[in-house]
């Protein structure tokens, strides 16, 4: 097993990485110091591994909460239902929720960790690639508005993650590679290295061979962790993390979330960042050519759905989170493994952008 | 005009106490740093104050949002249509709220602030004198749930509270004492010097002279401020601000939070703690009935109400947030002056205090 360190002060805490972690009682008891326990999960889950972790949650009062699964399910109405579950079982600020699942369970469960009682702890046990490299990392929790996403939320960070690199066997394909998005996102905006490293192994990685994995997802979280530390509620450098999130958001937006999976869309819109990064001059026609080449690899799309064709995207752009002060920000390349954080562009290069992809 | 600075580290801000503040220009320069503001009141505080308010706002790009009054607008859905605002606003991430009102106004529009893209700025301008004493300082925001009050909150820390007294002369003869229940409460948990000197100028309060007034704010204010610059997240010292709380929260859940106000709910729990404080054997009868004196003499209501006849005040008590590992704590008084919460009593001295106030 191998552990990688948040450090956040008082909000420290570890992320393990192994095989098995996800019915390892030893973990549950590291991690989580109290007696009350509510298990969060989806009902595609739910059968596959609520049962191993109740049995592993053997030595508290632990119980469960059932979500249909999908995007559409973070929301303030399944904010309030878990509140109200949560009362009903008299919950106290002392308990600890166990987020089991995907981003969107994690997401949810985390921000009703931050909101209930004024926030109590939880500990992320995420079952896909995508959360176990970035959602599940990092504190941020949210549900969406119907006008953007992520937009009601907080920073609450959990008490620990447990990654277990077995439960991505169960993973449908599309989810995977979705995850491997966030992998390659690493690699662009900080380790020019792991960049280097995936280009020669994500056949490897595509097969979910173990030792691969372990790696990448190790890797991954030792970068996120290490932005994390730096600056933990995005007032600076943490924004590099969102390389290709704002025409992401903007491609997610306009799908109403639906049809595209957060990873796809996250692709899809690094690969944008990285062409506008060389319309802007900064990354090379090469380097520009081996992003795209590695997102192709992955298996992640390479145009805009048809469905969009017709839509502003550009407008959609222009709620996303890094606006300050009426100015977007975007996160750019000035190199393979080097993010930039800019509100100064031509609105052409991004129109130019967009219509590229179309 | 006075100031009481809140010292929490970079989350630190100042208290301004004093006449005509709300319509100060300079004031809010002070406290405001961004362009974008939208302050959010009620509609029996805007034909009063909004008018001053924004034009002291001038140098800003400011505007506002209207809620209907009452406890019950504390909500969910409001939460989600002030963020409906925002976003059709596009409001940014720098962007401040001020939260022009009372308890119920400052505690939503504080909440929003906490969670909008996961964290903005809020500015309190209290409009009663509840709010100026207590709500307003020391970050606590919430929404009520159905099943329990400030159930669904966050620890969020405004920049800055604006304390008019002018706006008490405005305020209705019962909000008013409500609002000395709180006042009160400083002097009786850590005070004892404040204790004797509100028992010597409570008509010079109930008058509303602005001497005794300004006074008796500002050294709540210190007493508030240096409890939450100990303990902000109410992981130990803070809880004694719950004086009274456990019975008043248990009050209003049980009149569904209409007919009483929260301060009324307060003073007559803090009757109640005083008198359990007395059933254990800490205060003595004579210190118990000056308590009782000094409540009375505010204005306040001295038994439950009758519609509470027949409810399981107890049962009401269990659901409270200061249930920790399934025991009820509650804040009673060794002395006046001296606070301690404590998880050890017998029922019986709860039963008996309850049927006491029946």
């Amino acid at each position: 097993m191998k552990e990688v360190k948040v450090n956040l002060g008082n909000r420290s805490y570890p992320i393990y990485i192994g095989s098995d972690l996800i019915a390892n009682t030893q973990a549950y008891e590291n991690l989580i110091k109290t007696d009350q326990v509510l298990v969060v999960t989806d009902s595609n889950i739910e059968p596959m591994y609520l049962t191993g972790v109740l049995k592993a949650l053997n030595s508290f009062d632990a119980d469960s909460y059932i979500l249909p699964p999908g995007e559409d399910q973070k929301n303030l109405t399944n904010l309030n239902n878990i509140i109200t579950e949560l009362l009903t079982r008299r919950f106290s600020r002392t308990g600890c929720l166990v987020a089991l699942g995907g981003g969107v369970v994690g997401d949810l469960t985390g921000f009703v960790a931050a909101c209930y009682q004024r926030g109590i702890q939880f500990l992320q046990v995420p079952t896909t690639l995508l959360a176990q490299v970035d959602s599940s990392v990092g504190g941020k929790t949210a549900v969406n508005h119907p006008m953007g996403k992520n937009m009601i939320g907080a920073f609450h960070q959990p008490c620990g993650v447990l990654a277990d690199v077995g439960v991505l066997k169960s993973l449908p394909d599309r989810e995977y590679k979705a995850g491997i998005a966030e992998v390659i996102k690493y690699g662009l905006i900080r380790d020019p290295e792991f960049f280097v490293w995936l280009e020669d192994n994500i056949d490897a990685l595509l097969e979910l061979q173990p030792q691969a994995l372990e790696y990448a997802i190790e890797r991954s979280c030792i970068n996120k962790a290490q932005v994390v530390a730096e600056d933990e509620t995005e007032k600076g450098v943490r924004a590099i993390l969102n390389l290709g999130h704002t025409f992401g958001h903007a491609i997610e937006t306009g799908l109403e979330y639906s049809s595209w999976l957060h990873g796809e869309a996250v692709g899809l819109g690094m690969t944008m960042a990285s062409y506008m990064s060389h319309l802007m001059g900064w990354l090379s026609e090469e380097d520009h050519g081996r992003i795209v080449k590695l997102i192709q690899r992955a298996g992640l799309p390479d145009k805009l759905p048809t469905q969009l064709q017709d839509v502003d995207l550009r407008e959609l752009m222009s709620v996303d989170k890094k606006v300050s002060h009426g100015r977007l920000k975007l996160v750019l390349l000035k190199s393979i493994g080097e993010a930039v954080v800019t509100d100064t562009f031509d609105e052409d290069v991004i129109a130019r952008t967009i219509n590229t992809y179309r």
